[in-house]
């Protein structure tokens, strides 16, 4: 009898620890397993603000696929997934097709930039290493035009985060300590260079409490951040921003805008002609599609409704890391003809990060604040590590700069 | 009686080194000596190649003038220079007005593109510290994008030097060892990556001995670089460059052209007003100007016929630094009421880096080749350190590293 092929689409936080679990509990002789991954690296997204601010090297950011997946147990193919084909059970790649028995789709997020004119051209985001370390060399490259150029350009050392969520607010916390950094590096004046952050809502990090965000408005605001609230991009240029607040236009020079307020699944999922609901897939209990008994969805891709307030869960790394468990079971117990489980998700918690040593958290109905929260964050991302490669990975990854 | 005023225009090492003499040999009660430069350091020109490439932080290249100069006994003004007005012996500058009475002028050369179309706009020089660290992010900017865009666009990775003279041999020496790290950090193949070194005459380094160019291309080309000879540069663009040989135009796609094929004197000097040859100032054998008794010239602006040869002696830093024993000197008698002495080079050889452990020299006759030659020219630079702030400038800003 021919083995069932487990494919695994994306190493991201769901699809890595989903084949990390299954080449623990799965033998080779039940099944064959298949992660397919664009680079030869995983990386943790959540680190990324840090990488494009230039505080912490992508290296850190990055865990080779080789370190933790066992290549005698995984097969691992580095290609790009075009669409998946749900009717035939194959997959297309740039360069191969896979047929599958079980398939596992984790292929996380895109930029969804809701046709503001200008964004995709010029805007930069913050959502992969290529992504993240093109952004902090375009602000080491503006900050060395600066006084490179006849006439002074306040365009270079004006940055505009567009989005006061979660990544835009981690991000200036991170760009507000390299700013320092940078303005040694280049003979500039503190003072000279803004940070403004652009936010629709009439607040930034809406569903914090007030506490806290007032205490991150006022950490960063003391280390040189604007907030403009209650105002909408409207046009992104290459060398200036147009955002509408109270019926009236107002035009940043800048050549650095981050769009950080809109994010979507992979286009790819709706592309393959899976049902989705606002580009995600509603999953059933037990993560798998509506219609297809053998594909499994997660992390970013799959959409799950919160019974309790009649909202979807946010796509997060911590709920990916915690259907990986229930996927892993399930696609371990389809290969067996076992019975597959239904995800319950145990939110720990949120912690934002303002920077290396501040931050803010709501954890367990506790609101943390400062050096605890960062702190609380470093040891979160430590236990990821340990989940997902043991001790050897969280010697080689893990953040053990607690204290200055 | 009214102390006279000197006044030298320039912190390069002409005027550096001047100022660092006068200031040991002229008692403050015997004249006033200020010191006008744009930047609040002085800078190893001849180190500059390796800041633009990124194998040295421009921090190393950078002297604060205050760490050699004694600002009880030379003033120091922050300030560019507009233009020397000799007839009233007065200097313009930005935010100023000084009049003299002895004015030493070493304000250096400026990159001339001879009129060749797009190199002003396009291309890259290495002649100021704002100038190597905008190449150098440049550089690191590119190889970021490379990964990023949809298309790949071999431009990014391709860097076209103008110039197999000094400048861009040892440029090219230099980039050849960083390629490899820039490869790593964004990962790329170092096949990937092309250096073209485009010159107009047959042969590279013209001047020195035929063994050493061949080993100089030898080594260069070990390490990926592409030499070009008898071609000339004919239009540079933002995304590719053109050149001409054997009556053909070929254009290389590239974003990166590093012009250093040209240097004129710095236009200052020209309009000024003061008599000039090939934009320099003849000097007398004193170093002043033929027509200013109270005026001296010193480096890249003033112009020495080499007798021997019947033409001008090459503006190199060796040069500049032996002339300031001379002005120095001179000016010091000039406020005494003593004899003006002649100005005899000593030349002591050329020393050609390619790379940190790597160079060619002619010294005294000896041709010398790879580490030794790199030794060499270390050994050089730490002599120059000494000479202009002793023990403690060589032992903050020497080079130290003779071995691997």
């Amino acid at each position: 009898m021919k083995k069932p092929h487990i494919v695994i689409l994306g190493a991201g936080y769901g699809g890595m620890m989903t084949a990390a679990k299954l080449q623990k509990t799965l033998h080779p002789s039940e099944a064959v397993i298949t992660l397919v991954n664009k680079n030869d690296y995983h990386y943790q997204t959540t680190w990324l603000h840090e990488n494009a601010a230039g505080t912490l090297h992508h290296d850190r950011t990055k865990i080779k696929i080789k370190d933790v997946i066992d290549s005698n147990k995984v097969n691992v193919i580095l290609d790009e997934v075009i669409c998946v084909k749900p009717e035939e059970k194959m997959v297309k790649l740039s360069n191969d097709e896979l047929k599958y028995d079980v398939l596992v789709i984790g292929l996380g997020f895109e930029a969804a930039t809701f046709g503001i004119p200008g964004l995709n051209e010029h805007a930069f985001t913050i959502d992969n290493i290529n992504s993240a370390r093109v952004l902090r060399e375009h602000l080491d490259y503006n900050f060395a035009c600066y006084h490179h150029e006849m006439e002074t350009n306040d365009a270079r050392l004006n940055i505009v985060i567009g989005g006061g969520g979660f990544t835009g607010i981690e991000f200036a916390g991170e760009l507000a300590n390299r700013i320092p950094q940078l303005c040694e590096e280049y003979d500039i004046e503190k003072t000279q260079v803004r940070i403004i952050v652009v936010e629709g809502a009439s607040t930034i990090l809406p569903g914090f409490d007030e506490r806290l965000v007032d205490y991150a408005m006022n950490s960063l605001e003391s280390r040189g951040v604007e907030f403009i609230n209650g105002a909408m991009l409207k046009e992104c240029k290459n060398d200036s921003i147009v955002y509408e607040k109270d019926g009236k236009q107002i035009e940043i020079p800048t050549m650095t805008t981050i769009w950080a307020a809109g994010v979507r699944a992979n286009s790819i999922v709706e592309r393959s002609g899976f049902e989705t609901n606002r580009g995600k897939v509603e999953v059933r209990g037990d993560m798998r599609t509506p219609d297809h008994d053998e594909v499994f969805v997660i992390g970013d891709c799959a959409l799950i409704i919160n019974e309790e307030t009649g909202r979807p869960f946010p796509p997060t790394a911590q709920i990916a890391i915690q259907q990986a468990e229930t996927v892993a079971s399930n696609v371990k117990e389809k290969v067996r003809g076992g019975k597959l489980k239904s995800f319950v998700p145990h939110l720990q918690g949120t912690i934002a990060s303002l920077g290396n040593d501040d931050g803010i958290a709501e954890v367990l109905g506790h609101q943390l604040f400062g050096w605890k929260a960062a702190v609380m964050k470093k040891v979160s991302d430590n236990r990821y590590l340990l989940k997902l490669g043991g001790i050897g990975l969280l010697m080689k990854k893990g953040k053990f700069n607690f204290f200055h």
